[in-house]
This record gives structure tokens, sequence and C-alpha cells, in this order.
């Protein structure tokens, strides 16, 4: 029981307040036994932890940390919208991660990984999605990376 | 009964002809009670209503348009691929909000609000959905913004 | 019976082997009758056949076969995960096609009916789906093209 709760405290992470959107629209929906998000940015504590691209504003490793970020955010969300919070999250679907990058670069890939080494680490074979990464010219707010997530949950 | 064309209608919004594919794939398809469109352009009466990136070449509020133009050929491409046309949609499930941008923008969000907006009046709470924005280095056919949705639908 | 890996052949072609991600993802999950890939780039034999931007380092019609390669290998992923392979494959839903493009450019379309005809041809009226096409500052490991598919499937 509490299994993923548990996970997340023995790793160290903490679940991010989730920010509500100041439009009209919503952070994450529930679709059959599918929970959808929104992209999420690196918001920690209601600000944005990491703008700018890659490489020349921003390091691999800085970006791979908001791309881990933005992923903490899709599980937050997703315990905010579920009656069983997190608990209820019985599989990681799919992860699209969007990197805000300058022409020429090619390393996406471990970038993303910030986000599919953490969906591993918190749902150990449950977290293994399908994944899409590809690079933007410019992300809302300027932000360094922008993940949208899909999760199969308990009805 | 007929509360979305009705909505439309004092909203003074007319769907736009809905343009045939000149390839091989469809405007929209039926999965479950689910409608996924292709991505959407700007087009008016088989015109591309809107080129170019912001800001360079457009403003933020013509983008903001071309997005609500965009929104309003997913609306319509629903209504020519369902058997009880727009009444048949429930509820709006996720818009993804593509647009041409500069290196450097970051009002992204604002321009996507041309979509959010439109799917809150005419659907209500029924229209709130998920979102990705995101800017691109460039569109098909040099369109400003490119928008896909899908809406859950009446079996 | 076997009518889609007849079609293959009949066509000349020949599914590439698939590569397995190395890192915490997966190439395609079954999700209901559906099953969706992971973003394929145009690998073949584990090379990547297309590196770079277009039109500056790849000319349309380059781009156009490496969205074709990207195309395969979602069928590839399909027949490899499927315990019926690729005759498991009911319908072609949708494919989205981002090509590593130039600012300025607008032929997206032209490249994305790479994919496109490639799947009407493999799987006849089943294979009209929806589309979204777009432009990308850079994909990953410079490919000049990535496609992500979903199809439905046999239970």
């Amino acid at each position: 029981m509490h299994d993923i709760t548990k996970r997340l405290k023995e790793l160290g992470l903490v679940l991010p307040e989730v920010p509500t959107p100041v439009a009209n629209y919503i952070p994450a929906i529930i679709v059959g036994n599918e929970l959808r998000t929104s992209g999420q940015i690196p918001m920690v504590n209601g600000e944005l932890a990491y703008v700018g691209s890659v490489p020349s504003a921003r390091s691999i490793d800085e970006a791979t940390n908001a791309a881990q970020i933005c992923g903490l955010n899709c599980i937050a969300v997703a315990d905010a919208t579920l009656e069983g919070g997190v608990e209820a999250i019985e599989r990681v679907l799919s992860v699209r991660v969007f990197i805000a990058s300058d022409v020429g670069f090619t390393g996406h890939s471990t970038i993303a990984n910030g986000v599919s080494d953490l969906m591993v680490d918190v749902f150990g074979d449950a977290g293994k999605h399908t994944r899409v990464a590809m690079g933007s010219i410019g992300l809302p707010l300027g932000a360094t990376v922008e993940v949208e997530a899909v999760f199969q949950i308990t009805l």
C-alpha cells in the first residue's frame, strides 16, 4: 500500500505544488482509464526554475534537471486530480518532451532521460513508457523544457 | 437541444468550410468515444489567413486570432465528420497549439488562449481541456498557428 | 490471411530491424485496442540514414524518403510488439511528423506525404489517418525527420 508515496520519499523527491492555470484550460483530464496532462514546464513553488535554450543559455545537465522537474509536475498534477492520488497511477504510458534548443543541437535524448529515468525510478517496470523527444525554437514563458504525460489509472 | 449550434450563432461564429486534404490523410478520425483531428491551420474559405512567425511577421493579436480560427476549423471538421454534427460533441479533451515563432519569443500562452477561450465560450465547462503550447521554427505552408484537438463524443 | 506481409513484399518494402532503446523507455505500448509508438527516426540497420535540416542540409526528396523510413520503423515496432505481428494492425489512426527544417521553409506537407503515402500503400483504405506535420529546430541525434504513429489493433 502507498508504494508510490513511499518510493518518492525514498528517492528524496517531493511533489511540487500544482499551479492552477490562469486560463481556460486544466492541468489534467481523465478519459476512461487514462489521465492525460497538460504540458508542464519546470515550475517549482510558483517560479520557473529554468529558462533559455540548450546549449546557448542552459547546459545539458541543467536541462536534464529541468526535464525531471517537468516530470515531477506531471506526477503532481495526476496526484492532485485523482481521488486516490498518486497511488491510483497504474502505469506510465507515454511522455512527450519538448526541449528549447539551438540550431545544431543533437543531444535531446540525454535531456529526455531526465523524465524517463524519473518515471522508472518511481514506478519501476510500470514506469516504462513510449517517448517523443524534440527540439523547439521556444517554449511558453521561455521555459527550457516542457513535458506532457499520459498515465494509466485505476478506475 | 442544438445548444452548440445556438451558442455559435450567439457568439457570431461561423464554422468555416472544411477543406478536403489533397493527400492520403483525413481531417478527423473517430476512435471509441473520441474524435481526434488532424492539425488545422488558419484556413478561411480555402485561403490561409495568417502566414509568418511571431513577432517578426505577425503580432501576438494576429496570432491569437489565427489560433481561434484553427480552433474553429477543429470544431468544423468534427461537425463534418460526426453523424450528429457539432451537437454530438460532449466535451473538449485536449488541444495542442503549435506557434510559428522567432528565437526569444515567450508569449505562446497568450496566443494559445485564442483556442482555449473559444472552446470555453462555445462549450462552457465542457470546453475545459488540457493543453500543450509550443513554438515551431515553421509550420506547413508557412502557417502562423497549427492546432490539433481531441473531443469526447456521443456514441 | 497475411495480407500486410504480402503487400509489403509486393511493394518491395522490408521492415527494418527494431533497435532497442538504450534508455528507460520502450518502442511501443499497447493501450486497449491501440498501439502507440515512440518517436521513430530514420534508422536503417542501426545507422541513422538522414541527418540535417531541410533545405540547408537535405533536399525535400531526401526528407520525404527519410519520412517513409520513419513510417516503416513505426510499422516495424508494431510488428515486433504485437503477438500477431503486423497482421494484427487493423487501422492506422494517426501520425505526427516532425521535420528538422530551417527558418522560412514551408514544404512540410510534401515531406509528411512520405509517411502518409506509405500507410495507404500498405494498408489501403485502413491506412487513412489523421496527421500533424510541423517543423522542428532540431531532432534527436540530428535526425531529419521523426514520426510517431498510433495503430488500431486486433485484441
